[in-house]
């Protein structure tokens, strides 16, 4: 449902409007394998990283911004679709009651982990079970932060393509190689390659500073309420332990890799 | 509006239903000093901490649950109120689909910074602008991980009292400091006193591995999007740079204090 050129729309009842706005809903997403991604910041990222987007929407009566006009320049040039609509249409797409200026859809990527090279980095991010769309494009984010490859799904995740996840992503979600797997298929595909995969751990754990990391380093993150099933954790080949000073015995899914990466980061540099 | 004693209620329309339901917005929490927490784990991570609630709201047909039987007495004999309601009005009151079976209101705290005491921790964190409730909570989270004193929030930060903010701490809001203060009364305090004001940044800054960190530690948090005010680096003791390998220049701010709170804890332990 893109059609290049360029059009406005101004009704509400607009079947475009309708298809934008379905977007947001995860079930839409998958039948259609389109994703939004909204402001001008995010837009130029993915630009910068070769991404543009099928169709823009902007607001119509917005400030001029050169960079807004490189991207519409960029997306006509590439036989991409413009759409100019009113502000109130836009804050109904995006559902936020104070929209960025201008919204993209772009097709969803591959996440099979096939796709991913595993040599093309030194750490990777795996994330199980994953619930909160804003700790996922977190973690996305810190990956861009740390150089790592990617940030690998396991199980039943929140969906990196949600505009939650996109905008906490901060643009990583087009640096940042995402792939979706079950437990089993990942172990399979990790044991068939090089590879170190880390947890934090209560069990059978060495301190978290100085731990023999080695690259490909798959930090393994389980579960915001849950944490990690055990079997996963005895698959791991290192389990670390961070200082537990205060009454709870965890930290936030996306803080803990965040400060698991950045002792990787240290370590193998 | 609290009541000692036990009663029933199974009106939407009763007041005490609106009552505590008005506590989810921030205007009505500050007027009345009161805020909600949900859920069975947060209120016994509360009572342990010493604190229960005035008032005590469960679902009726619940689950039996010691915690909640422990929790119940407490309440009773320290003068509490409990109310049981059906769990349409507990779903209407936390405005959750899948509410907690559990939910106490309780007094704000004393957030003055005067109340704080900067000798009973080596660390302490500080967050300018902080607008994101979550990552509130995240914060105060790791302020108990690391072993922190507390959390000092600089200018116009999310209420740490917001359901949301109660909720993404896991308890730490009852076990950490708070204190609210503008940015010139902040530095009047901290000059008054022992503290070394620490930030990361882009100027002027050294590595943050191995940076010449000292107790009492104040770990500077910027804003979600614009970071901290130029003014506000100049004022720190110490400036330092964590790597950033990708395209982005900063990341999450709860990841980035909890980077920088463990690289401190390691440094002081």
């Amino acid at each position: 449902m893109s059609f290049a050129g360029r059009r406005e729309i101004t009704g509400f009842s607009n079947p475009t409007v309708k298809y934008l706005r379905s977007l947001r809903d995860k079930k839409h997403r998958k039948r259609e394998g389109k994703f939004l991604a909204e402001g001008l910041r995010l837009l130029t990222d993915a630009r910068e990283c070769g991404r543009l987007p099928e169709t823009l929407v902007m607001a119509k009566g917005r400030d001029p911004h050169a960079l807004l006009t490189e991207l519409e320049g960029a997306v006509e040039a590439h036989g991409g679709e413009i759409i100019e609509t009113t502000a109130d249409i836009l804050t109904k797409i995006t559902g936020k009651d104070n929209p960025q200026a201008v919204a993209g859809v772009f097709s969803e990527f591959d996440t099979s982990l096939s796709a991913l090279d595993r040599s093309s980095a030194d750490i990777w991010m795996v994330a199980q079970a994953l619930r909160d769309p804003g700790n996922l494009g977190t973690m996305l984010r810190t990956c861009d932060a740390v150089g790592a490859g990617g940030l690998i799904l396991i199980d039943d995740c929140a969906d990196p393509f949600s505009v939650e996840a996109v905008r906490a992503s901060m643009g990583a979600i087009f640096t940042q190689q995402v792939a979706q797997a079950d437990w089993a298929d990942f172990v399979t595909w990790l044991r068939a390659g090089d590879g170190q995969l880390v947890a934090a751990s209560l069990r059978d754990a060495v301190p978290y500073r100085g731990a023999p990391y080695a690259g490909p380093c798959f930090i393994l993150v389980g579960n915001e309420s849950r944490g990690l099933p055990e079997e996963y954790e005895a698959e791991c080949d290192l389990r670390v332990t961070m200082p537990m000073k205060g009454r709870a015995d965890s930290l936030n899914a996306a803080v803990a890799g965040a400060v698991l990466a950045y002792e990787v980061l240290a370590s193998l540099d």
